[in-house]
């Protein structure tokens, strides 16, 4: 971790930059799957399953049936804790609302706000290293609560050319109206052009590789809707010595440890609690399943040492962090002067993980800066 | 006008079909412009002002004394309907604040969700045939109510390298911080990446020409938000014989004469009506100061006829245009099932330029078919 004490504010701009977003080389390839998917439909997308992901799906549709079948063999743990954040996010996203808005600004000028759902949308699962469950439920819940009448899920095969338990169990549970063991940019054409078997959408949501993301922000030009082109996972902590130097360093590696690229930045006004935390990760580190992911994430990662809480504040808001978790003696001045953050974790006891899995509020969040607008 | 009698429903998509957004070649001017704005700033801004405007700002920040002098030689009657206008769509959106959103979603757990301004806003306001001072208000109220610290302005300047005095009133009155009279791709580089003179803002808005949207969607690679990447202006109107058939005419004509791109889109089910419009339209275009503009608009726009209400919901809901005008006897049945529109204006007395200027709905909404995300 690299620690920086008391930078120059000039120098703050550079401290925080984040890797770019942009690469062209894939636009030729990108180009390619969206032609042949246009043009062959299905074929198209069992062929470049074949090609990139060495894996065919069973079917591009799962049918109701099979995805019973599958979610039957859910562990009964996992599924009681699903269960449980369903609540939870379907409760606090259905309080977010809004009624029907209506003024006469003139007399006999009668004008009105209405939202309508989405009629068609797109999810997009991640595969990799782990199941994304809480994914589906982060993006199809809302779109349940909305009403939307298509909702479309694509997530990579599994080695029986099907999807995990977990995933099937949530997509039913959230009203999943199609469910497709698709992955990749084939994926992303998929729902955007259309084909025999994946019905076309009117927005792409969720997160993905960079080969997905550039696949969405194609999308685009399709005149197909996306959420926001996604980097790589970030965490920022602002702590002081009130706060509990263990649980700090665990908040830190569990963001350290979602992929190399992950930005961890901690940044304090005690140079004495930094050490603390410092001494720490080094401890648990050696106790983490993924260590090597989150040493590499850490080598990124930074630790600034700022003279007071107006500094910090001003270092938070111009970096405008994805996730950001408060555990400092004047967490009321940060609440009531924050500008940009996604989502914001206050005290001792509300680590990110909460809010990535089950306490109800939402995990799709603006990285690269994008919370500032 | 083209008419289309009871075409097949597998033809609609085909029928409805909007030009394409990309273009290609504009790639290396705006990457040329947006490094020459990064390396060298305001002089590069004064260089493409000069060699794509031919018209150099008198500076390029407006000081209050110069933009109050402006505002001194606008004329009463458009200075009142300004005011009006600006009472209007302050109240509107002001109703549009939504509260804090708290639930404690488990024993202990408490989640909220709270909406913070945007810090720096840019506005980009279109220069061309005439001053687009209700943009101005269209965008800066919003912000103004929000609560944005920043709000710049950028528009091309006129042949005294300043901006209309309807332009620099408005800009007054909304609290816009800092006025530029710049135009183009250079603008939108200025606004995302900074110069000495033109403050860098976290999300770009506004209108503008292909140069003007392209350079938008640039941006984005910067890190810097845009609304939408807009398309030529749209209008559909859903008519039975109730409706008046010169009204529905001059509607239509309103919405050609902005540009000879704009997307002008009559449907009916009844080919009376349908006739009666047409006649009116060649009647009214005579009398039009700008019958060369709304010519050519007319030659690309469509008059579909459909069998039933049914039909007629169905193609608004797949074209999802960016205005819709409803002039049917069953009005309330699309008003119920209507999923995709951006501003939509009910009966013979509500037409789209009424919600272009002061009804207090906003004339900022999507175009290309985003209205179904």
């Amino acid at each position: 971790m690299e620690v920086i004490e008391n930078p120059l504010k000039s120098e703050w701009e550079k401290l925080l930059r984040r890797p770019e977003l942009d690469s062209q080389e894939m636009d030729i390839l990108i180009a390619e799957i969206f032609n042949a998917v246009k043009d062959t439909g299905d074929s198209a997308v069992y062929h470049y399953c074949e090609k990139f992901d060495k894996q065919v799906p069973k079917s591009l549709v799962l049918s109701e049936n099979e995805l019973q079948g599958q979610a039957a063999l859910l562990a009964n743990e996992l599924r009681e804790a699903i269960d449980l954040a369903y609540v939870n996010i379907f409760s606090f996203h259905s309080a977010q609302i809004t009624p029907k808005v209506g003024l006469e600004t003139q007399p006999g000028v009668y004008c009105w706000q209405e939202k309508k759902p989405i009629s068609k949308v797109g999810i997009y699962i991640p595969g990799g290293s782990a199941p994304l469950f809480s994914t589906v439920l982060m993006l199809a819940i809302p779109a349940q609560i909305a009403g939307c009448e298509e909702i479309v899920l694509c997530s990579p095969p599994n080695a029986e050319g099907t999807l995990h338990p977990a995933i099937s169990y949530a997509a039913l549970k959230c009203g999943v109206t199609k469910v497709c063991p698709v992955g990749g940019i084939q994926a992303i054409a998929a729902m955007a052009l259309g084909t025999e078997s994946i019905t076309s959408v009117y927005k792409i949501f969720g997160p993905g590789n960079q080969y997905v993301t550039k696949a969405k922000q194609w999308a685009l030009k399709t005149h197909v809707s996306i959420d926001m082109p996604a980097g790589p996972s970030e965490l920022m902590v602002v702590a002081d010595e009130t706060a509990n130097a263990s649980f700090v360093a665990a908040d830190l590696l569990s963001q350290a440890e979602h992929g190399p690229d992950s930005q961890v930045i901690l940044v304090s006004d005690s140079s004495v609690f930094l050490k603390h935390v410092r001494d720490e990760i080094a401890i648990q580190l050696q106790h983490l399943p993924r260590k090597g992911i989150a040493e590499m994430a850490l080598k990124n990662s930074r630790n600034i040492l700022l003279k007071d809480k107006s500094d910090l504040l001003d270092l938070v808001n111009l970096y405008g962090p994805e996730h950001l978790i408060i555990c400092h003696r004047e967490e009321s001045y940060f609440l009531s002067n924050l500008s940009n953050a996604g989502s914001v974790f206050v005290g001792n006891y509300t680590p990110e993980s909460a809010g990535d899995y089950a306490s109800g509020t939402n995990h799709t969040l603006p990285t690269n800066g994008f919370s500032k607008a």
